[in-house]
């Protein structure tokens, strides 16, 4: 039997991808050793036919409340039937499965805010199968901001939570300023006020998820050599040094802007705790470079801890047998870690 | 003595930066095994000055003619003495530097259009330095595609050379479509003409320069996930899409749009031979992320070969000894390879 602490909640992704593929896999691996219980969020029928299909041999196990996980984890794979059976094709996305996948997120959600669980791991979704259903939100992350603040909850800077993206791996932690946005609305969306936000939700959940109360941070530069003294952009004059100056200012340990692309190698890892880029590909070009596969996916700024492995659904693959289980396993390991970290931050 | 092949020939660089160490530090490093001998353009004063002052015995031989080269290369650094005289203090850039910095450019271009040399090699420059000179281009390389154009040499496609900037590692070569521009300028330089031109230059000189007839390329996307289907971006649908699809049809070996941030780990550089990046960080991020100090510039579409090291003048080092030649001798085996494969290739 597991520790006492609350389970990890788990949801079950998009049916079609290969979201119950890994997760019967990484029950697989942790169910004897891992020093955490989790539980999945989403159809049992789903979890047992797709185990079936890939001729594995592991029990499926339907709990009402993930209390339960605890007991049934080293035996069987715990299961919050959400009673969804809409019929599965592995490989073939469905707007069908919307509501349940929807469904699925908005429970594991409510049951780490009540305190049933003590983290939220995501599978992945498939955005456009998604928005044929009336999801509208660009992910993950920002349909969960949606649902804390539906809740009542708010930051500590009593506002409504702002999600912040952070991709970890065991040697660099990246966040991008701006997510999922054209290249051309990067510029117009950078802003003080922006980073500012961003920059205190990082320094704030590097302490209390990370057990870093004092981290190094780092800002990118938007242009090439951080704007080369103006005559290669003017953001980094005008938005970010002035960032760093105020944070510097209220102690925080910020440098910055610095050429995104000498801000990566080896050596330089070394000299911070987390980089903060100011678009996507910025950031997640150096992580997948030297980490593809062992990165995760983590949510700051929420009241709770989420992550999610670093890849899609990966349709082409789903119920092969092919799928690896390495980078939700590793979500795994680190959502139990953060929430770990939480516990004893809150204690102090 | 060295083979009777030209001699490649070393520009000085910024004589305020560490460009007079390296080129000691690599005579010293090649003057034995290098299956090539190099010559300097520069001033043969500063060269000996920097020598001393690094403790080193290094003797220096003044020649008239890069042929003498050879002779000389396995007992003496051969210097071409531009007779620049100015003072120079280590690290202190001077705008009376500039003109002798230039002129070094000038000379060694023509040493190699007219055969005397082989190849181009430059040292790093100071851009601040020569605007105050009046200097107006963003970099070497688009001053030699200047001075190309002016010794009347048109390329293939009989139109004025455009220089193309690639960065060549041993697991990676990367090439920005457009440079030394801020993000914002990014998306309208873009264009299939301008993506066009590249790729025919990128696969031409893989030919020629790199010995592969047949080079396999990939297109990054500018946008996050490659655009998403059109949700984050168009311009991989309106401009990269259709040139992937043209170059096709016209027999290259090219994929793409594909996502940055999946492009450059290990199984994926296996599976091209150059990828083709949208613009400067995205180019310069992988490759100075997993080859920091070992990558080359190359310059693609001139009429010769042209190599760089990748880093800059390095200020605050020049002449305290601390400075490694490694990616300058990097710079200097790549383009004796370079220029042998050109001559191969010409005799074919």
């Amino acid at each position: 039997m597991k520790t006492q602490v609350p389970p990890l909640v788990l949801t079950q992704g998009d049916p079609a991808g290969i979201g119950p593929d890994i997760t019967a896999l990484a029950w697989q691996s942790l169910r004897e050793n891992a020093a955490f219980s989790f539980c999945v969020v989403g159809s049992a029928q789903l979890i047992a036919d797709r185990v079936d299909r890939l001729g594995l041999n592991i029990p499926i196990a339907s709990i009402g409340h993930a209390g339960e996980a605890a007991a049934t984890f080293a035996h069987a794979l715990p299961i919050l039937d959400n009673g969804t059976t809409a019929p599965v094709t592995p490989g073939q996305p469905d707007a069908t499965h919307a509501a349940g996948v929807i469904e699925a997120v908005r429970i594991g959600a409510e049951r780490v805010m009540s305190g049933e669980a003590s983290a939220l791991v995501t599978n992945p979704i498939a955005k456009h199968v998604l928005y044929s259903a009336g999801f509208d939100h660009p992910g993950h992350t920002e349909f969960l901001a949606e649902l804390t603040a539906e809740s009542g909850v708010l930051g500590p800077d009593s506002e409504p939570p702002h999600p912040v993206m952070m991709l970890a791996a065991p040697s660099l932690r990246v966040v991008p300023a701006t997510v999922h946005v054209p290249v051309t609305a990067v510029p117009g969306l950078l802003s003080r006020a922006l980073l500012l936000k961003t920059c205190r939700i990082v320094a704030r959940d590097m302490a209390k998820s990370f057990a870093c109360p004092n981290p190094r941070l780092v800002l990118a530069g938007l242009n090439p050599h951080a704007g080369e003294h103006g005559s290669l952009g003017h953001e980094e004059r005008d938005i970010i040094a002035p960032v760093v100056a105020k944070l510097r200012a209220e102690g925080v340990d910020i440098r910055g802007p610095l050429p995104a692309d000498t801000l990566f190698h080896d050596k330089a890892r070394t000299t911070y705790d987390v980089a903060i880029a100011m678009y996507h590909d910025q950031a997640l070009i150096p992580i997948k470079t030297i980490a593809f596969d062992r990165a995760v996916n983590v949510t700051l700024g929420l009241p709770f801890v989420r992550t999610s492995p670093d890849h899609g659904t990966a349709f082409d693959i789903a119920g092969s047998g092919t799928a690896s289980p390495d980078s939700l396993i590793a979500a795994l390991n680190m959502a139990a870690e953060l929430a770990a970290n939480r516990r004893r931050a809150m204690k102090q």
